[in-house]
């Protein structure tokens, strides 16, 4: 076993070797940290080499602390991302569709992870199957996809209807949008890992960001 | 308040006013009872006035002795129904979707519910979303429908699907069709309730006999 | 295939003729969207010939802004709708019952939905099974219904009392109303989805507008 | 503290002042015994001095078990109860109602528990909402009762209706009667939980003893 | 059947026969209604002749309504209820139990129920289990109450405890006390429902009124 | 839109362009359907081109069925699949490792769907978290497969590990391996879908199927 | 990292350096085995050199698949445990509780794992909490206690009231043993989480061999 | 059974013995108190003997509100603890491993816990197993700690790493940090209770204090 690079901040131990072993450099969750405790984590990822450093659910005034840091720090207020660094030239292609509005945040974040790996992205929104003629005009978008990204809240049913059309490789994020018996994003959870077509993969609720780096994970594997 | 008609035969007491008061005789839910009590209440219903006396979930066995006792009884093996007197002839048309051949026990009993209710149907089996045109396929039947019951299991994203292809009123039964996150038809059910399009209504799991009584009342109002 | 007419505003994709296809034209729902963005929804969909506009799940906020465009337009601050453009004529007549007060809201999201689709609606309220007199003294009322919604929290029993007391469909609304074991609803949709009576079709929780939706369904199916 | 009689017989260490203390002896649960150790414990509580020695979820070997040591022990087949010694003579009413015939073992358990405690016990049996009527027939029996014990599955929706009629104590027992939404009898539990009408308590699904027990302390207070 | 007075408010129909047939009159749940709609509701009840008027999950707005209103209310801010009218004489002694001091509220609406209800109350707090001489201690009052409730959030085990120490109706109220497991009263109900011990009783969680409204039946049955 | 080729057999509607569109045929799902049922799909499908025709969760008596029809069939007895056709030349490499030998049959679904998707495995048992230089020792193998499939019953925790070692793409397999609070495979569903490594992928419980066609859509996305 | 010894059987890859890491050697859970597997493994072990060799959840036939394999082997069939090899002479104390007879089977595996552990055992079964002072009695037994482990189901307030009378360690272990709300040993391991006394550590429902293996730890620590 | 020293506060009835019983003083749960009921509460446990008295779940106006009182009171915020009095000199090691960053407030608590118990304490934070190879480096902390805490959150897998490499007794405390189906911490708690190496006791979500109160009962015992 060799020897693994550390930064030992105290209240974190940034793993800086994440990048060479996995593709995707240690990335900041900045949810359950002060601001001053992800700024520290963001400097320690960048001097270990990340590029970009990067957090996640990035709240107003986290971001502000950022952006006194870095003044040239990209803020995603969308997706709730922060990037210390210039972001890499895109490659490849991963289709990003959502069933409704409401579900935009969640492929913001989707669209931000896969820029801040190198990967290149084409969101289309609102083509949930109430109107399945929607889904049917994408067509042309999956054949020149290497991926597809399906965020999907209430029902959950479009990755179903998506792996049915195509050959690529489908992953579903379920989303929190709804009410009732949605359950905060169980019902499209349950739905998509029951999906009657196979080929549909399926992460955490809202979890945006882990859709991101498995779509980047398929595009470096299909670019290599 | 007027008076009302009871056969009390002890372990049972049957309300023979129903069908006056809700177009549907008291059906036998055979599932809780010895095929003797099965028997017994058929023959109090049928000497109360229901044509035809009628039973559900019905076992072999059950079976066996409701025929001991009614030789020309009509006994539907798929949905699991006995009938004890003529069925009307149908009128109207109910258009009966299947997402898959398993949830097939239940479409029968949709089926079984309808005809002993004098209500004509149309099948249509194996329509899933994993092919969508499948779906968009039954666009005529829609067309001449007066009402629409989906039966679908594990990811039951179905009745989402057909909503928005019709006007008409769509009653979605989950089924226990499935496995694992299929929870035993939980996860269909979810589904159903947070459909995206609207005009869905749903019934229990696997209770393709309260969609036909549904579906029964809806077009008894149409064709009244 | 027919062509389809779709208004694209980037973060939402308006699906036009589904009045047309459905009878109900696509309904904005305001609860993940901005201001901003629902109104811009509202002006496409009023352009794209919707009688009237409509959105659900307005808040204070929304509905200024709303006001502000179209002055003329009707805020129901009671069921947190707006339309913008005259409500058609009602016809036909949908009975709304209630359990009890704090059920008011979602039944006024239901009513509302029923004025928007141009059906006429007569609401009962706080006809609770504890004091089921005040069930069996809405008989009258059920019989010249088209159609029945019993909108109820708590224990969720009424529908299964109402089920049994007509020969017209009940939709059943279970509401969050309610602590503890409760659930936010959860009781009362089981409830409802297991009433001894058949013929109660169910909708999620607080899901006023998709009873209201099925209801007009049976009533245009009833009066065409 | 005073001293306390146990019987040690290794696998089980019986409290033979139970009766003492609570009214009841303590009773074997033969659910989890094989048929010696039920027998077994039998004796050692008779012996102990219960007056009837007793148990519940007695299967078919484990009936014959009885018998065989004790000729003329009451065998309730229906209540799945065995009796060791004369039952003694009943003093009070409570009054038992069933929703459903299904629901009738649990209900036996019921007056089986109440039989053994010497507490008098009047049956109706299939009282459910769905025809209400029935419900309002039982009122006389209500008016004599000392407390009511109202058995339900499915939607577990009797004990509201009962509990808004009378002054009694309403205990309610939900029944694992059903399917699919039902789970079990969680749906009933919940319905009970949540009843709209104060006054109704509830005790665990199928649990016609504890049932029992309960409705005997009160007779005993009322009869004191 | 015979006639029912009801004040019909639109938004409420109250059942002013409620206390005749069931020994509670109506009460007023004030948490899903505005201040004004509680003061209406407990104005018609004192109309229509409940003495006292009386409501419940009363917060301080309200409260200040109806002290605007009957400067003479008796507000107890501990249990969240009001009263319009002089309380009764009490007769009769329940014992009220908690298993902590943050179970106190609770036990306060039990308290107040009793208090309106004229029966007599004794309160021990902060017995649990977990130094369980302290409940032992409680034996002199058990051996003089004419029912027990118990109040006990956490992992609610105090009424298996104090069943099995007396034969006395247990009355069990599981609380929202807790965290993690606790999941919100879940872990108490739960535990409440499978005591080990025969005669205990459940409510809902948080329920004090609930079990204040069956302690009083009960003491009613005794004392009557 | 084209025109699709239908195998209507009735009881099922087989979509015979299923291979053409998304790179799997239609697989026949034998856990719902007679043996006879399952032989005529197979039959059809093969007749309509797929190579080979495939079933998943074939009990004996089908995996007779089949051979009686198909003399030359393939059966997977671990995996519970059988073949009519021959399987193609396998190219690409997935790695497939398993927590503990528990896991071994949905792993061997895996490998047979690989096998017939033309993919070539390599598979490692029993390298469970408990010995965590089990799973270090992997290692070479990570490093020369184009994805891998974690199956992981109990604790789930595998893919979390793996995935903290590889750039490559993780699909997790949860299996209903376990007892108690494994709660039949939620307990590693749940810890799969909160993997703190990003990159993992879930699918349904026990569902080696769907994991299989998924690793092959990304071996044919590489090896194109 | 040192090297490791594995024994790699193809279905199994046994670590055989267990005992030497964590004190206890790699145990065979032949539940998902073979008894032919679970031979092998047992084998593979005493080989590599435990002492026991030692399987867990062994049923009928595997049992004699192992008496056959080694004739001196022990069998317990209270605990559904083998091991082959002399079990240790035993140190120290852990006492072993259960609240009722059922409880047995999974206190038998406490103590053959505490057995094979080489470490000594008191039980004292049927010590519920409705006859408290039976669980006061235990207390010279507390006194000499090393660890004390409690078996209880249903309510499971056992481990609650235990860990209020000692300052040992309580390890707690739910079972599934009740019905209904007892919901397989959730309801009893939600009361043990919970437990209003701290000191009690859980481990999964049913899980005697994972409490016994923890006892053992804590005792060779003491006596260390 | 001896006399008890109670401090009967009204509102709480405090046990002084526990220390002498237990090992750990009556701790006061401020989360359900007012600041002065807390602060009435330290008082009267430091009046009884407790060396030092001790809150947790302390607010900020709480904390200011002890200060007020002891001006010399210790304040942990990051644990959220207070402490009256002098802390004992620490004897015994404890090593105390988080997963994450996130999880330092509940291993804060475990810490105060373990410091106002007398026992040393060593923590290690941010040793998630996405980086494997950071655990792998405590083992020098592991080789000389009594016993083992370890903290997690999102997929708890952390616990079952660390049992395997150790023979040290291991408690996991699953934390509410995560979002979507972490579900508050239940993720991490199933994880904990399934983990597939023996030896990891569970205490309940968050519950820093437990876990501490437990530890120290080992270095007791260890050190006695």
């Amino acid at each position: 076993m060799t020897a693994h690079r550390t930064a030992d901040l105290g209240f974190a131990r940034l793993d800086l070797d994440r990048a060479g072993r996995t593709g995707t450099p240690e990335v900041v969750y900045a949810a359950g940290k002060t601001p001053a405790q992800t700024v520290a984590c963001l400097a320690a990822l960048r001097e270990g080499g990340a590029r970009p450093a990067w957090a996640t659910r990035v709240d107003d005034e986290t971001a502000t602390a950022i952006r006194d840091r870095w003044p040239d720090a990209v803020i995603d207020t969308d997706a709730r991302c922060a990037f210390v660094g210039h972001l890499p030239d895109p490659v490849g292609n991963v289709l990003v569709l959502t069933a409704g509005t409401s579900d935009g945040p969640v492929a913001a974040e989707v669209a931000a992870t896969l820029a801040a790996s190198g990967v290149g992205c084409t969101r289309v929104d609102d083509v949930g199957v109430a109107g399945v003629h929607r889904v049917l005009a994408v067509a042309p978008d999956l054949a020149v996809a290497d991926a597809v990204v399906v965020v999907a809240g209430m029902d959950g049913a479009l990755p179903s209807v998506v792996a049915g059309l195509t050959d690529r490789l489908v992953v579903a994020v379920p989303t929190s949008v709804g009410y009732g018996a949605a359950f905060e994003g169980l019902a499209a959870l349950l739905t998509m890992l029951t999906a009657c077509a196979p080929g549909v993969l399926v992460v955490n609720i809202d979890n945006g960001f882990g859709a991101g780096v498995a779509a980047a994970r398929i595009v470096r594997s299909v670019r290599r």
